[in-house]
């Protein structure tokens, strides 16, 4: 096993980018070697967290000790700041989304090809206990075939307020919760997508979409219902699952959350009708007494090791990549497709660039 | 005011004719002249209720005792009977869905036209408490403009087991619980549909779809969602809907709930970042404390009368309905929609038949 520590730049010193410094020194095979930003107050909260920070992306890229940097910056830079990465020699990990379009990233795939240099992209989102639950069940079956998946990230406080506002530098919810809640899925579900529907909102008047809806329907039946909101005072539970034999849902990030299956010990007994409102309901009284068993959620699956892990075997040649580029570049497609739904108010097909 | 009881006959007593004949007898402005039913088992219930056993459909209608008759049969055979009716010259109450097609409504339409006779569909649900509320947050701007309804009934006992699995008598959760919500939708929102799509589900393996979701929005900028399920073992609230300055969900039918809104007093602080899964979120966190008030949610609003006392009034000239036959044909032609968009996978638009 190597010993060696890989350094790492980290460019962009933003929220993100100064989270990633945290991760990195708890990190065994990684080492931050320093920052790199533009702004004057980032560069003193470098040097306050004790990383070197670098003048220059020239500095950083013409500096034989550094192996590898890390992209934070707004997503309108990250092609630019990769390409001229890679060509140096540079490994690069890029933050999500690593592009504004499909055609962006495919230029940056192929200046690391031509440098044979690694690519990684952060889709951090894979290694979520929330996330690893729903797979553990999805694959395991815990409440039978699940045939229809519903995530939801709900907030209130709008789009947080920076460059996140602008078209331009690849703002809005669709580009930045929307990346790892496609990615989560399609990393899941091995079946292309057939269909996609969707709509954006766009109630803050921002020029960027502030939230969004899209149904995904993927060719093994299963349909998909993504969305983001930052207008909602009230939230709807982060997963909502149902499989044949019943529904789990995962309320939020406390991973509060049950699963309801039907007990197949119980005869099947027809409920009472119940008043419901002004009239009754047969279809919708509760399942009658003994009919269903309430159970905790299972223990999340695990990937092979973590994203910086994976990083670093990638670049010394003893692993696959875990984000692969394939599926970074079909979520990209995806969300080009959710764009046009939305934007024509139609149901997208024939879109995906499924290979299996 | 008119102190004469309006005679009425129930013809199919089943689980709604006899519910039917319940509420009739807590109403001073109709009177439960006696049943008619094809089954001999619904006969016996009907005298053992102290209902009059009509024995055949032809008894009733040439009883000149006999004002109005009220339909709730399987809804295969309401055009043929209320046809008939009318004919007659009985007024008529019909239950929900009135009939399969937008077409054979019109046919009844015609008859009633023609014979100067009442016919009224019991689209009871407008006065269901849960919508009452939503419908005075929606007029009284309650939390801002309403921006997105949604709407869900989710039950787990599958479909309900006799004549709603089948085609032909128009069976399927569309026609069952569809017709009551987007009734409600239609009859609250006050402007033309311009685009739905909609998905239905076949999870039980029936030849009728076994619940559905819908995406309805309306020229005015309102989005709804309108979903109901017979496989949900965990159920989501049934209302959830997003004003401009709040949110606010009603749980079930027992009226839980509340609507959380933006605290104006509070002067706007940016939320702290939070971990949520692996990552760092400002976007996702809660609202700062004291940035939001919850508060219980309003009195429901006020139809002017009850749904007997409305059938009892129109008949008497000095009403108009509350359930106007133009806007159950508009229903039926929005379902008919629906049906269109989740048969051919597209979104429909160009549809509505909303005169205003």
């Amino acid at each position: 096993m190597s010993t060696t520590q890989h350094s790492i730049v980290i460019v962009g010193f933003g929220g993100m980018g100064s989270y990633h410094g945290q991760l990195i020194n708890e990190n065994s095979r990684l080492k931050v070697a320093g920052t790199y930003d533009l702004l004057e107050e980032r560069r003193s909260a470098s040097a306050e967290a004790g990383y070197k920070a670098y003048s220059s992306l020239e500095e950083v890229l013409t500096d034989s000790e550094v192996e590898a940097i890390l992209i934070a910056t707004p997503n309108d830079v990250h092609k630019e700041i990769a390409i001229q990465a890679l060509r140096a020699g540079k490994h690069v990990i890029c933050e999500k989304p690593v592009a504004l379009s499909k055609e962006e990233f495919e230029d940056m795939l192929a200046a690391a090809d031509e440098a044979g240099r690694v690519l990684m992209v952060n889709q951090n989102r894979r290694w979520d206990e929330d996330f690893l639950i729903i797979r553990e069940m999805y694959n395991k079956e815990t409440i039978g075939t699940l045939f229809q998946l519903e995530s939801r990230v709900h907030g209130a406080n709008g789009i947080p307020g920076d460059w996140r506002h602008l078209q331009a530098q690849g703002g809005g919810m669709l580009l930045d919760w929307g990346v790892h809640l496609l990615d989560q899925l399609l990393f899941l579900i091995d079946s292309k997508v057939t269909s996609v529907s969707a709509s954006l909102s766009f109630i803050l008047g921002n020029e960027v979409d502030d939230g969004f809806e899209a149904v995904l329907q993927f060719e093994n039946g299963v349909k998909a219902v993504v969305e983001v909101g930052t207008t909602n005072f009230i939230t709807l539970p982060r997963w909502y699952v149902k499989g044949i034999e019943g529904t789990a849902i995962i309320e939020d990030w406390s991973m509060t959350g049950r699963m309801v299956t039907r007990n197949q010990e119980s005869e099947k007994i027809e409920p009472k009708p119940i008043r419901a409102g002004v009239g009754l309901t047969k279809t919708m009284a509760p399942p009658s007494e003994g009919a269903t068993i309430t159970e905790a959620l299972p223990a999340p699956s695990q990937l092979p090791s973590g994203f910086y892990d994976n990083f670093a075997a990638v670049i010394e040649g003893t692993a696959e990549p875990i984000v692969k580029n394939s599926e970074v570049l079909r979520v990209l497609n995806l969300i080009e497709a959710i764009f046009a739904s939305a934007g024509t108010n139609q149901v997208i097909k024939d879109f995906d660039i499924y290979a299996k």
